[in-house]
C-alpha cells in the first residue's frame, strides 16, 4: 500500500513516495528521474553501516556510478566544515552538473546533502531518502537545506527542492526510541496546526513513545497525513513568504533552547515539544485558546515521551535574548505561531517579553 | 546620459543602471527598492578607503542602518572562510530576512557578497555596485555567486539575482590599468560572441590598454553594449541551461590557467584573453573560422594590453587534466565555445585532446 503525495510548485514539482521496502529498490526508484550516471550518496556512519551497502548495490545494479561521503551523526556536525568535506568528495568523484546527491539519513544528513547539492556547481539535483521519523515527516520535504552558524541554528542555507523523497517505513524499526519520539513532536505539530483528526487519532493511541507500540495502520496514517500537511503548506508557499510560517509552530522557543544547550542536551524534536508547550501556554495567557485544548496538547506531548519543561540551568533571559536572532524577527519584534484551537494556528506579535518570561518561568519551576 | 538595461526573468527581474556620479547618490538609488532598513555593505579595504565613507553617508542619509564587512582583495580570498566572516558580521548586525547586502567592489566582492546573501537565512536581497570594469560588464549581471574550491574556480556557488546593478563609470578613473585591461577581455568577448559592431568600434580605437586613452563616448558604448549583451543572454537563460554557455567563451582554458597558477600570477581577464586566443586557434584548427578573423581577434586582445601566450612553466598536460574538472564537462567530454566568425560562436565537443595539445604547445612556444 504505497502512498504518493505531490509537492506542486511553479517549477521543480516532485513526489513524496511512502513505500515499504523501497530502500532495497533504491536504484529502480531513481531510474525514471533522468539523472546523470554519477551519484554521491551522503550518510552518517551508523546508517551507512546498516543500509549503505544495500543502497549502493541497488544503485549500481541500476547503472549508477556511486561515491559516498559520511558525516558524523548529530546536529553539532551540521557545519560549513562538514559541507567542505562533501565538496571535497564531489570534486574527487568529479560530479558534473547532471550528477545528483542522494541523502540517506536523518534531518542533519538531508539538510547538509541538500545544501551541498544546492551550492555545488551552483546547484545539482538531489534525492531525499530519510531514515528517521523526523526527516520523513518534516525535514525531507520542502527544500530547506543548510547548516548551523556557531551562534544560531539554520542561519546558513538555501531553498533547493529534492527531485524525489523516498520513504521506507520499514527502516523505522531500527530507529532509536529517543529519535522516534523526536519525530512524534513534528507529527503532533501537524495535528495542532492543521489536522485535528490526526490529533484525535493520536490521542486514541495507547502509547506513542516507541515505534513498536504504534500499529502499522496508525504508522501509515501518521506518515501519510503528516507528509500531506507538509506538502500542502510547501506547495502554497515555497519560499516561506506566508503560510509556511505555521510550520514553525513550537520552533521559535525550540530553536532558542537547542541553541543555548549547544545542540547537545536536547534534540530537535524535544526542543519542539518544549516549544509547543510554551506556545500553548502563551496562547492561553493571551486568551487565544482554552485551557482544555492546552491541556490536551500537553498530555499528547507527554504521551509521546517528550519533555514539557525547560532543561535545568537555562537562563530565561538568555532564551529571550536568543529569540531576537530568530529568522522570524521583523523590525525587532518576535513573531510567534500560536494555536486558536486544535487544528488551527495564527501568526502574531502579541507575545510581549513579559508574557514570554512568565510562561518560561512556570516551565522552569514545574517539577 | 544614464542608460538603463532590463534583465527580464520569470521571477526577480531587475535593472542595470549606468549612471555617472551615481555612487555618491547610492542611498537615493536604493530607496525605491523596498528593502528593509538594515544593510550590510561588503567591500575590500582599498575600495572601502576610497568610496566607503561616502557610500555609507549616502545610505544613512536615506534612512538605512548600515554595517560593513571587508574582504581582502584578490581571487585567493574568494573562499568559504571569507564567507564565514560575512556570516559573522551578518549575525552581529542581526540581519533579518528583509535586510539586504550591498556589494561595493569588483567581481570577487560581488561574487562573495552575493553568495552570502544567497545563503544567509536561505536568501536575502542584494545590490551590486561594481567598481571594476570586469564586474561592471560581466560579473555583476546574471546572478552567479560563489567562491572557489582550493582545487577549482567557482565550483561552490548559487544563482541569486541582484535587486539592482548600479554602475558609476566615473569610478573607472581610479581603476589600476591592469584591472582595466582585465575588464577589456570580457568586452572583447562580447564582440566576438555577440556584437560584431562593438568589435569593429574597438578595432577603430587607437588604444584600449588604459582607461585614459578611451573616450567617454566609447566608454559609454562599451558599458552599454556589453551590459546589453550580458542582460540579453541571461534573460534568455537564467540558469545556464543553453544560450548562456556562450558567455563561457575563452573561459574553459582560462579557468584552467587561473587555477593552475593559483589565482595569483594571472588575473581573470588575462586568463580569458589567453583562453580566447586558444579558442580562436582551436577554431582555426577545426576550420570553424578563417585565419583573418583569428588574426583580428589576437590583434585586438594584444591592443588591449592582454597576454596572448601561456604563462611560462605551465605543464600542458596539467591544463588538459584540469579541463576535466570544468563545469561544462558532459560525460567526460570537454565542451568548448568556439567562434565561427566575429560576432558568432557555437558550442562543440569536437576539440580533441590532440588539437588542444597542439594549440597550447604553440602558445607556450611562441615568444
Amino acid at each position: 500500500m504505497n502512498a504518493v503525495i505531490s509537492v506542486d510548485l511553479p517549477q521543480n514539482s516532485y513526489e513524496v513516495a511512502i513505500a515499504p521496502g523501497s530502500l532495497s529498490q533504491l536504484g529502480a526508484w531513481l531510474q525514471p528521474l533522468g539523472l546523470g550516471r554519477k551519484l554521491m550518496l551522503v550518510s552518517n556512519p551508523m546508517i551507512f553501516r546498516r543500509y549503505g551497502e544495500g543502497a549502493i548495490a541497488s544503485l549500481e545494479a541500476a547503472g549508477f556510478d556511486v561515491c559516498h561521503a559520511l558525516i558524523p551523526a548529530g546536529e553539532r556536525y551540521k557545519t560549513l566544515g562538514s559541507i567542505q568535506k562533501l565538496y571535497d568528495v564531489a570534486l574527487a568523484h568529479r560530479l558534473e552538473r547532471s550528477s545528483a546527491v542522494v541523502a540517506l539519513g536523518g534531518g542533519v544528513v538531508g539538510d547538509m546533502a541538500g545544501f551541498a547539492a544546492a551550492t555545488w556547481l551552483r546547484g545539482i539535483r538531489f534525492v531525499q531518502v530519510p531514515t528517521s521519523l523526523l526527516a520523513m515527516v518534516d525535514a525531507s520535504i520542502g527544500g530547506k537545506t543548510g547548516v548551523n552558524h556557531p551562534h544560531g541554528k539554520n542561519l546558513i542555507g538555501a531553498f533547493h527542492q529534492p527531485r524525489l523523497v523516498l520513504i521506507d517505513p520499514e527502516v523505522l524499526a531500527t530507529l532509536p526510541p529517543r529519535e522516534f519520539r523526536a519525530g512524534m513532536a513534528e507529527v503532533i505539530k501537524y495535528g495542532v496546526i492543521w489536522d485535528a483528526d490526526l490529533f484525535q487519532q493520536l490521542e486514541q493511541a495507547k502509547r506513542l513513545d516507541q515505534q513498536r507500540y504504534v500499529s502499522p495502520e496508525l504508522m501509515q496514517t501518521i506518515l501519510t497525513r503528516s507528509c500531506q500537511a507538509k506538502a500542502h503548506v510547501v506547495s502554497k508557499d515555497e519560499k516561506e513568504a506566508g503560510l509556511r510560517a505555521i510550520l514553525n509552530y513550537g520552533h521559535t522557543i525550540g530553536h532558542a533552547v537547542e541553541s543555548l544547550t549547544g545542540y547537545k542536551l536536547v534534540n530537535h524534536g524535544e526542543a519542539v515539544g518544549i516549544g509547543m508547550v510554551a506556545a500553548g501556554a502563551i496562547a492561553l495567557q493571551l486568551n487565544l485558546w482554552d485551557a482544555d485544548s492546552n491541556r490536551r496538547q500537553t498530555a499528547l506531548i507527554q504521551k509521546a515521551g517528550l519533555p514539557t519543561r525547560l532543561p535545568a540551568g537555562l537562563d530565561l533571559e538568555d532564551i529571550i535574548a536568543t529569540l531576537q536572532t530568530d529568522k522570524k524577527v521583523k523590525a525587532g519584534q518576535v513573531r510567534f505561531i500560536l494555536p486558536t484551537q486544535i487544528g488551527t494556528v495564527i501568526e502574531t506579535d502579541q507575545a510581549t517579553p513579559a508574557v514570554i518570561r512568565k510562561v518560561l518561568l512556570a516551565m522552569a519551576e514545574a517539577a
